[in-house]
């Protein structure tokens, strides 16, 4: 069965272009060359992976080649579409080192140094770059309610595949079988893909925060530990759950309860005009009292949207201020090496009054 | 079922650390920092996706955090492994600041702007950064005899995908869907990923080059086009076919046969010493007779490995000459814009005599 999403409401392209104008103006900057693949997703509308967009007045244009012509006029909202023979970039500077004024912005986050050097190289001495960090991601960290909409489904799609793993998971079973199922579920469920290479990490494994599914399998007891998501619609899921296979003894039980009392600690934390260092906090505290703090190696969490991992980052002493629109995913975990490990994550929409935890799977210990 | 792949081969971890330390001798440069994931896989073993890698005498260092403690501990060959509190990137830097002679290399087609800046910002004027560009990846050119074993196992276990997707093929069944069954072949198999998202694009769709799949229902009649890989022990596999749904006709059948010559033409062209522009135009040649080679909008192929998208590139004009070791896609293809698209691909080892094309799957087309 498919289930087909259809969202209605289009995106205001137009919106978030005059706001991104409107920032380059309080930056002093006369354009902006934007490179990021999902930042130029936001601003126009392109899913393709190659082009280059110019922010510029009185307007915008996008640059790419010849295998994305069709599929540019088609999804481009707003800028003019320049079809380019070589390199998109270096049709960009030919073009800019037209330009009278100066300086222009790049995205020094995602630029690599050899593209900036090949910017450079083709400007005039008039036209300066000038590295900035995070216009476009500031701009979107705040979700717009059809964004949210999206990633309530991608939420819901991403939290089916708990119970795909709930069926799949048997002692014997490889990692990447029970990863093949989830990933399974997801694709007929209409997902454009994985948010990331789906973790399925199981025994002594679930103590490696980042091991992704192996060939290994799973043994008669211990932990399974699962971090997973899908891109729907372009916005993508996040979630961790970990279940225990066999009877857990009471050091494994009070370890999973200590993670689930941090993680709701996490999204009790979650209100606008806090900072996200706040919710880091919060989560470990809990899992200082518990004896637990040092075997928490990562931060909290992580702001979701287009890219699996964007701003706001909520990890000790992080500043940004929490405001409604916010989507941040708590993920506190404890990892005691060569032994085991839980992680328990759901995404946090911040709303006006506080955090609405939109993972829908339950979070009390699973016994299979 | 679970096919569990063993390479019993290790890689020779050692000798490659010695032939880019030559590398950076005859570059002039004392000490590389290497930030690229696959250049770090490469040259030491580590598989996790945040670490720093810094070439240099006497002994090399491996910077990651303590996510990565256990994992780099038992994957990584030769450097010392140093776990951070902050920033790698910050901890290399204050130990490069220590050294006294110049220049570091980095990696200008990967590092970004803001990491430039973050090194050059902590380092003092002795240290000068030195860009370079693709020093690993043209070690990496030239695949050794285990890399083959592995790319051998990785081009089998993608290439029974393509056998599910004649079976998932059905009008009215979904892009994804069909994507979703491919997917799932691969995981069973042990894959452990795809090399990219999987492309099915059918009907008209077929004419977007880079047409991932889409919640689109394959109609009653036209083509198929797919374009997958999976990741096995690290090593990418890509490969397309183009399959057709209800009867083609006569000018459909000949675009088919067109493209089937062209790549056929561009695999009887590979031997050593071609330049890689010469595998192009073999192929492109035999599009322009057909007058199709304006439909022929991208490259040939490029080079395939622990990326699915590496040097070399066989494009027009490429002066890459190919040696024995090397391993390339062949992918001309043709796209009617709104109509119809064909594309076939396989991936080809130059050899000492020849090229051995690696993808074992029928290209005669199949009308389904």
């Amino acid at each position: 069965m498919q289930t087909c999403y259809i969202f209605n409401c289009p995106m205001n392209y137009r919106l978030r272009q005059q706001k991104l104008m409107s920032a380059l103006g309080e930056n002093h900057l006369d354009a902006m060359v934007i490179t990021h693949g999902a930042n130029i997703r936001y601003l126009c509308g392109f899913t393709g992976s190659a082009g280059v967009l110019v922010a510029c007045s009185p307007r915008w244009v996008f640059y790419t080649d010849g295998r994305y012509r069709d599929q540019a006029r088609e999804q481009v909202k707003g800028p003019r579409v320049v079809i380019t023979k070589g390199s998109s970039l270096a049709a960009v500077a030919v073009e800019l080192a037209r330009r009278r004024r100066v300086p222009i912005g790049i995205e020094a986050d995602h630029l690599t140094v050899s593209a900036r050097s090949v910017l450079a190289g083709l400007l005039t001495k008039r036209v300066s770059l000038s590295e900035t960090s995070g216009l476009v991601e500031r701009q979107r960290m705040i979700k717009e309610p059809e964004e949210i909409e999206r990633i309530r489904a991608a939420v819901a799609a991403g939290s089916n595949l708990f119970s795909t793993a709930l069926k799949a998971i048997q002692p014997g079973r490889s990692e990447t079988e029970v990863a093949a199922e989830m990933e399974y579920t997801a694709r007929s469920a209409g997902a454009e893909g994985m948010s990331f290479d789906t973790i399925v990490a199981a025994g002594p494994r679930s103590a490696l925060p980042h091991g992704v599914a192996s060939a290994a399998a799973i043994p008669r007891h211990g932990f399974v530990l699962m971090d997973f998501g899908v891109i729907l619609a372009g916005y993508c899921s996040d979630m961790s759950r970990t279940v225990h296979v066999g009877k857990p003894d009471s050091t494994m039980r009070a370890m999973y309860q200590a993670v689930r009392e941090a993680q709701q600690a996490g999204i009790e934390a979650v209100r606008p005009g806090v900072e996200a260092g706040q919710v880091d906090q919060a989560a470990r505290r809990v899992l200082k009292a518990a004896s637990l703090a040092r075997y928490f190696t990562h931060s909290t969490g992580h702001g979701v949207g287009l890219e699996v991992h964007e701003p706001p980052r909520v990890a000790r002493g992080a500043t940004d201020v929490l405001q409604p629109g916010m989507v941040i995913t708590v993920e506190p975990g404890v990892y005691l090496p060569h032994q085991a490990g839980v992680r328990i994550e759901d995404m946090v929409l911040v709303t006006e009054h506080g955090g609405e935890a939109l993972t829908p799977a339950p979070k009390d210990l699973v016994v299979l």
